[in-house]
């Protein structure tokens, strides 16, 4: 029997990537998306999209309340930036950050995984061009981990420990886009524009965008992406 | 200006008492209380009565998708255990225990806790008369705050550090009543049952119920419960 792992799922680059590498390394996918009233709600199809072309066993859309929450630019009215340099990226955390997003995605995870009994769970976050987010750090997610192996009965009881896998944590989205082309991911299917025009289009212009392009540009590869 | 805290509310005896703690010690309120498909929905309506009975700044209910999830007595179709014996209950982990419930609850907390610029989270859980949850543990709480502090803006910006109160800890069922009677909460207004009857009155036969009356009872205090 195949071992079964639990793959957050955004549509983007980096989730899309760390599920061809869990396809690589032998695992069942059980792919699961969040629906938190995001701007971008295109990305949805792309998720849907990528777990398809992967053959996921399944793929499980959640929707959060994160709306009556708010403080961030991806779920209030609060404008996305726009043509920002690299520095200016780096210089704050940027008001697209949404609150605790990472720990309530994880926290999902991990309570299908045990449900599953998938001690896998790959999320594709990295620590260097990655926005300027905390809970991208590697020393967040060794903490997540410690956490949820207090939290779940299978734990405790001694049937499983869960891992957190990020393959893609000290790669730059250069060296993402290579290991994902090395994998045959067909990056037409991703998406990953914060302020896509009503028909779907990328804006070419938000961080997100800017990231993805440089990526694309910094590894030769063509970038398939219709920017508007 | 009155610093403000997150109460995670359920409308039970535990987060109730948690409420009256807070409280005491001088918090503007802000109720929080997860809709998670759970079999007592009643339970939401004593959250509300509680936390307006306390003057809540404001009440939050967020709806869980954790059905969605399943593998649990409170969100699946699975009997609710009755007439347990207390040796039964400790001798596992019941099937009313939701796959990373705390987890999930926190995440959302700590995100409302950051848009609310609120450092303070009082959670009611206990280590004793806790029915066996993993995530009730003190080991569990404190490696969660340890995660919060990874992942929050406020607290990478050196703004604030959550902290997640546990006041009633290592206290037993009949001490937390105690508690709560020095600090004037009325009962009535709480709501115990995994298994209400459709008119919403208590079992008295789930281990919740039971748990509750044994509280009570070891605390000489008369139970204002309505039981079937």
């Amino acid at each position: 029997m195949k071992r079964k792992a639990v793959v957050l799922t955004s549509g983007g680059i980096d989730s899309t990537t760390a599920m061809a590498v869990a396809r690589e390394e032998g695992y069942e996918l059980y792919s699961l998306t969040f629906n938190y009233g995001q701007r971008h709600a295109v990305e949805l199809v792309a998720a849907r999209r990528v777990a398809e072309a992967f053959g996921a066993k399944e793929h499980l859309v959640i929707h959060l309340d994160l709306i009556k929450i708010g403080g961030s630019a991806l779920t209030a009215d609060i404008p996305v930036p726009k043509s920002r340099t690299e520095e200016e990226m780096r210089r704050e955390i940027p008001v697209t950050y949404v609150p605790a997003r990472n720990t309530v995605f994880l926290s999902y995870a991990l309570a299908w995984a045990e449900v599953l009994e998938a001690p896998d769970i790959f999320i594709g976050v990295n620590a260097l061009d990655y926005s300027g987010y905390p809970d991208c750090r590697p020393e967040y997610i060794r903490a997540f981990e410690e956490t949820a192996n207090l939290a779940i009965k299978a734990a405790v009881e001694g049937r499983f420990r869960v891992k957190i896998h990020v393959p893609l944590i000290e790669l730059s989205k250069a060296q993402i886009i290579l290991k994902g082309k090395a994998l045959c991911v067909d990056y037409s299917l991703t998406h990953s524009c914060y302020d896509p025009t009503p028909e779907g289009k990328a804006c070419g212009r938000c961080d997100s965008c800017l990231l993805r392009k440089k990526g694309f540009r910094e590894a030769g590869v063509e970038d398939p992406t219709v920017y508007a």
